[in-house]
């Protein structure tokens, strides 16, 4: 294969590039000046070495490995409530609402409804754990599970809270769900009765 | 203009209709049979007769003029609750997720951010004389402002909070807007600022 | 069944309309003052009425029956062509290009791939009859098939070409297709081999 | 700017590449194994090096400097025959239609409809420069303007017809373009007045 194609062939692997604009990504890098492309190439091989996965709640972020990340370190975090995302777009996304000052965990991925086995990328047992420590150093008071509103995110949701019951029956801590109801742009004429209902219930 | 034109150019004026699918529509007609046509053409011109505007919540029902509508009929509905929605289709979508089982009010439209003056056809005056009605008579305890989410269905939300609360004063009932947080299919990660702030406020 | 959703039922068999939209139609006429919803439901009783299908081309339009429509009518139509596309919406597209100066015929529909049997609807018989009293009275020199570049279209004018091979013969007319190659906003990148294949043999 | 943020900056700018995207492509890396990053920052920062432009067709392909690409030396390549594409992406779309057997010129861009000036990507002096070495060493026959049929395909069209005309009158090659008419998929219904007759006047 040629470099086109080769290059092409690993653009293709990209979430969401088809074969087409896979090409269209190297006929552009071939047309742009040298700086631009040496830019990326460098940042790329880069990448792996200037960015870690922080040991306490697995964020990526710019650092050495076993340093923790910038929330985990802050003093200024509140470390009784622990927020539970899937995954590092969700983590900033929490993050740019400025609504929640607690510390984070990144789990990796959603438990699927059709296996019985959780996948290898959800991190269950370094939720358990850090749950454990949080509980024993730092009086944690709140675990917040929040997930996409999905039927696989409703499922990691109850997996969870099952899984974290031991504990939370041991250390008496509350766990609770992000709120339901109308979120931004929804509107009445096209929303399915669970939305309404959950809207209803919550209203206030 | 030749009646196919004609036809073509009132279908045109229908919700989301444009030129070349009214035009479908008249040759659409043409190929059906007589009877559908007929039925059609019928139905129509039957409709306005048929259909009455419930003189206590203003929704459109089958029956003749004076009549109340189903809901506002039927004793078992709870009086002592009154939701506010914009229109007769949100009405359905509320009815339809059978978890409230008061009164309703169709208001008929949005109250718009820019002008002063609320439409005509936004019913207002109707909506103070009706709650000033079920506060007197039926023990009302809450109204529930059901609006949609858009930046205009908010303004209608305060504007209505606006012209009710003397009333609310006057009768303490009272009044509540539709819960807000994830909606079904709600992803975190391509959620806006507020609809996870409003998510995490009403974590529960 | 209501006033609401039985006409709702019925719009619903419109081309492209399903139950929302067709549910908001009817709201739409509720809405509406009682002339324009009167002009509707007349207009749609008259339809049949004031349209007929020409005896010589099959087009729908305003006349009575019997009559032949303004082409067919007009001296200034060139009898020796005869341009043959699949329904009403076809004969305008072309109509309104004004580069055809000849007879029409309306097939009703195409010839499917997969049947062996030619449905009904499409007008073999009555082009066949057609094409042999032109040819007879009005020394018709050119056939053309001017249908859609789908697959249904390509089927139908290999089986036109088969059935009027015999008159072909008799009265040695010439028998065409409409040309290929690159239409309006066709990009090179994103065409496929045949359309480009076309072009190519067409270049001039 | 942290090393994320850093190469998302770099990949926003990948043609039809948003902010959300490009920091999805930085995750999807991030999680990526070693071993597929490496190979791709390394293919990155190699394909300038592997990739040359064919000085005769102006074709990006693997080899040295200087090399002419496979069709250019192609022996059973027509050499009488010249077609002119836009870009590398167009120059594929005909190579896979397998029509045409002759010489390709990539000219590197469009002559927009607006400017006075042709910009400078657009390889017109080098058009000429090789259409006249065509003329006296290979016996040039025809040249072939394959351009997108866009307003700007259009004006490239008659802009190169226009420079060309001098050397034409000079050595007597035929000009032509890419036939019109039906595409894939067209359908007569939707079809603009100039496709239509363009179909017509090709006819065959």
């Amino acid at each position: 294969m040629n470099p086109i194609d080769q290059l092409a062939k690993i653009f293709k692997e990209f979430p969401g590039i088809g074969e087409r604009q896979a090409k269209r990504f190297v006929y552009f890098l071939l047309h742009k000046n040298p700086i631009y492309v040496k830019e990326l190439g460098d940042s790329i091989l880069a990448l792996k070495n200037s960015i870690t996965l922080c040991p306490s709640c697995f964020l990526f972020f710019q650092g050495n490995k076993d340093d923790l990340c910038t929330t985990c370190q802050n003093t200024a975090t509140d470390k009784s409530l622990l927020l539970i995302v899937e995954k590092d777009a969700d983590f900033e996304s929490v993050k740019k609402s400025k609504t929640y000052n607690g510390m984070y965990f990144i789990l990796g991925g959603l438990v699927p409804i059709v296996t019985k086995e959780t996948p290898s990328f959800v991190r269950t047992k370094e939720l358990l754990k850090t749950i454990e420590e949080r509980a024993t150093k730092n009086n944690l008071t709140e675990v917040v599970l929040a997930l996409s509103l999905s039927p696989q995110g409703e499922n990691t949701d109850m997996y969870l809270r099952e899984i974290i019951n031991p504990l939370q029956t041991k250390y008496s801590f509350r766990v609770v769900s992000l709120g339901r109801g109308l979120s931004t742009g929804t509107e009445l004429e096209y929303s399915d009765s669970e939305t309404i209902k959950n809207a209803l219930q919550n209203r206030s």
